[in-house]
C-alpha cells in the first residue's frame, strides 16, 4: 500500500482510535484490533466465516471530548460493493453522541467512492461543552486504519463503555446489519443503545451456518447469554446436523447461563417464490424439532423465541425480499428486545 | 457505446420496456422515454435541474406476465456512487406484483458493481396464473435502455396504469428518495400504492429551489393538484424571493387546482448542529411567512401542511441526518398521506 496522504488542516489534530475504548469486542484480536474474532487462534473455521469475522460489525469507539467539530480519517480493505448496502453503513462511520434524551446520531462518516482511504467531518457546530460519543465502525469491510481528529485545541480522551453485560449474539446477514442504512441501526446496536445491555454481534452475512469448529470457538467466550439467530444460512439438513452439537457445546462449557434460540421471520420473497417458501418452512421446522428435542433431552436454561410476523405485515421492511431495511428493523427490535429481556430479567441481567 | 452483449439463455424473451405502460409521466420526452422532463424543450432551467430530471425517479413499468420468472437487463449512464444510497435504489430496479392484499414487492434488479450494463433475475417460481406487475425505476442514474425477460412460452404485455389523477409533487432530496432503500420506498410511490391516486415524483436532490423557470416549466402540465415540498434545498432568503411566483404561476394557469405547501421537519443534524439548527429554523420561518402572505392577497385553494415531528421523535428516521431512511419515510407517509387526501377529497379527488 502507498504512504498514506491526508488533508492538511492546522486547526486538527487527530488520535489513533485504538487508543480510545473499544467497545462490543468477546476476544483480543492480534493481527488487527478491529476484527471481531482471532481468526488464526481458531483457524480450522470456515474461510469465508473468518473473513466475515475480520469486519468490525458491531464494534464501535467509546470517547469523550470538548471539540466542537469530529472528524475521522480510515483505511478499509477494499471489499466488493454490495447492491443492498449505502456504501456509509457497509465501509463508512456512523457517529452517536449521549445527550438528554439518550444517544442520539449525529453525523455519519462518508467513505469516498471507489477508493479505500477516506476522510469525513461528521459534526460540526457543535455547543460548547464536553460530550460522549459512541463511534459504530463498518459492517461490510476490514478496516486498516482509523483515527479521529478533534480541534487542535480540544481533548480527547477514552471513555469506559457505557454498556453492562455480555450477550453475543450468533447468526447471520440479518443480525450481521443487512440492509441497515448505518452501522447503528443494526439491530443488536439498536438493543445496546435501548437497554444498556452489551449486545454482541456475531453476525456473518450468508455464513452463519453453525458449523462445529465456529460452535468450538463460541465456548470459549465468557458471556452471560447466548442468542441463536441462526436459521435463515443453514439448509434443513445443516439445522438437523448441526444444532444440537451447537447447543450442547455452550451449555457444557456454560452451565446456568440462558440460551435462547430465536425463530426466523418467513422471508418475504416467500410470500411469491413458491421454492423460497418451501425451504423457509423446512428450515423453520428443522429449528423447532431440534428445540423440542434437546428440551426433551433435558438441556436446562434453553429458550426458543416464535416468529410472530416480526418483519411486520405489510411486506415493506426488507430491501430485497431477504435482508430488512430500517423499517423492518425497528419492527424486529420491538418484537425481539422486550421478549430477550424478559428471559435475561431471570438471571439477575438486567 | 461497444455493443451490448448479454447472457445467453434459450429459455427467456426479452421486451422493449417503453413497449409496455410507462407510469409517472407528466410530459413526452423525445430525448428519451425514461426522463422526466423534456429537457431540451425547458432548456432555461438550471443545469443541475436538467440533469437531475434524466433520472427516472418515480417512473414504473406497468404490465402483466404469465411467467413464472421475470429477469431485466438494463443499462444506465454511470452518475458518480452516493454514499447514501444502495446500489439497488440508485441504478437498481424494484419489482412489485398486485395479489389479494395489494401491490406487494417480490423482488429487486441488483446492478453490478462499477458497470453501466446490468442483469438480473428479480423473481422466480411464481405460482402459474397471469400477474400484474409494476417495476419502479432507478432514483439517481439516467436509464438508457430497459428489456423485460420472461418465459419464452409466456404472454407478456401492457397493463393500465394502476392509478389514477395526477397530483404532481415538487421539492428536494426527500421527495426525490434519498434515501430509500429500493425505488418503491420514496414516498410518493408509498402513497400511490396506498391511495390509487398517481403522485408524480418532481425531487430534485439538493436542487428543489424553485427557479422561476421551473416554475414557468411547473405551469405546462395539467396536474389535478400540486404538493410544494421544497423548503429544504433554497436558502431562507431564496425561499422569500421566489415562492410568492413559483405558486401565483401555478394558480394562474391551473385555477381551482388545489396547490398543498409542505413545510419539512426539521433536520436531524439540526439537534446537535447549531448553524444547521438556525438554518432550518430560518427556512420554516420564511417559507410560512410566504404562505400567510399570499393567504392575506387573496390566493384562493392554497393550503399549508405543518410540520409535526412528521420524522419521529427518536433521531432515527434518516440516514445521515438530513435524508429520511425507510422508517423516517415510513413515518413521513403516516403524516403526509392523510392530510393531503383530506384536502384532495374537497375537490373530488380520491
Amino acid at each position: 500500500m502507498p504512504a498514506l496522504v491526508w488533508s492538511a488542516n492546522e486547526n486538527l489534530k487527530y488520535v489513533e482510535a485504538s487508543s480510545l475504548t473499544l467497545v462490543g469486542k468477546a476476544m483480543p484480536t492480534p493481527a488487527n484490533v478491529y476484527h471481531r474474532v482471532d481468526v488464526e487462534k481458531y483457524g480450522n473455521m470456515p474461510k469465508r466465516v473468518k473473513t466475515l469475522f475480520t469486519y468490525p460489525a458491531g464494534l464501535a469507539v467509546s470517547f469523550k471530548t470538548n471539540s466542537s467539530t469530529v472528524v475521522a480519517r480510515w483505511t478499509t480493505a477494499g471489499k466488493r460493493v454490495m447492491g443492498n448496502m449505502t456504501p456509509i453503513a457497509q465501509r463508512g462511520l456512523d457517529l452517536y453522541m449521549y445527550g438528554d434524551e439518550g444517544w442520539m446520531p449525529v453525523g455519519v462518516g462518508i467513505p469516498t467512492a471507489g477508493k479505500t482511504q477516506h476522510e469525513s467531518r461528521m459534526v460540526k457546530a457543535l455547543k460548547p461543552g464536553e460530550h460522549r460519543f459512541l463511534l459504530y465502525l463498518p459492517l461490510f469491510d476490514e478496516i486498516t486504519s482509523l483515527e479521529i481528529g478533534v480541534d487542535s485545541a480540544a481533548v480527547i480522551t477514552a471513555e469506559p463503555s457505557p454498556f453492562r453485560h455480555t450477550i453475543l449474539i450468533y447468526g447471520s446477514s440479518i443480525l450481521h446489519g443487512a440492509s441497515a442504512s448505518r452501522a447503528g441501526l443494526a439491530y443488536p446496536a439498536r438493543m445496546a443503545r435501548n437497554t444498556g445491555i452489551n449486545f454482541i454481534n456475531f453476525g456473518l452475512s450468508g455464513s452463519g451456518k453453525m458449523e462445529p469448529a465456529v460452535a468450538d470457538m463460541l465456548k470459549d467466550i465468557e458471556a452471560d447469554a447466548f442468542v441463536l439467530d441462526c436459521m435463515p444460512n443453514p439448509s434443513p439438513e445443516e439445522i438437523t446436523e448441526r444444532t444440537r452439537y451447537l447447543v450442547e457445546t455452550i451449555r457444557e462449557h456454560h452451565p446456568g447461563v440462558p440460551i435462547i434460540m430465536v425463530e426466523t421471520f418467513m422471508r418475504e420473497d416467500g410470500y411469491s417464490d413458491q421454492q423460497m417458501h418451501e425451504r423457509c418452512v423446512r428450515q423453520s421446522e428443522a429449528f423447532i424439532e431440534q428445540y423440542e428435542q434437546l428440551k426433551k433431552k433435558g438441556v436446562k436454561d434453553l429458550y426458543l423465541i416464535r416468529d410472530n410476523h416480526a418483519i411486520g405485515t405489510d411486506h415493506e421492511g426488507t430491501i430485497d425480499g431477504t435482508h430488512p431495511n430500517d423499517l423492518g428493523f425497528d419492527r424486529l427490535v420491538q418484537q425481539y428486545q422486550p421478549q430477550i429481556m424478559k428471559i435475561l430479567k431471570r438471571y439477575g441481567i438486567r
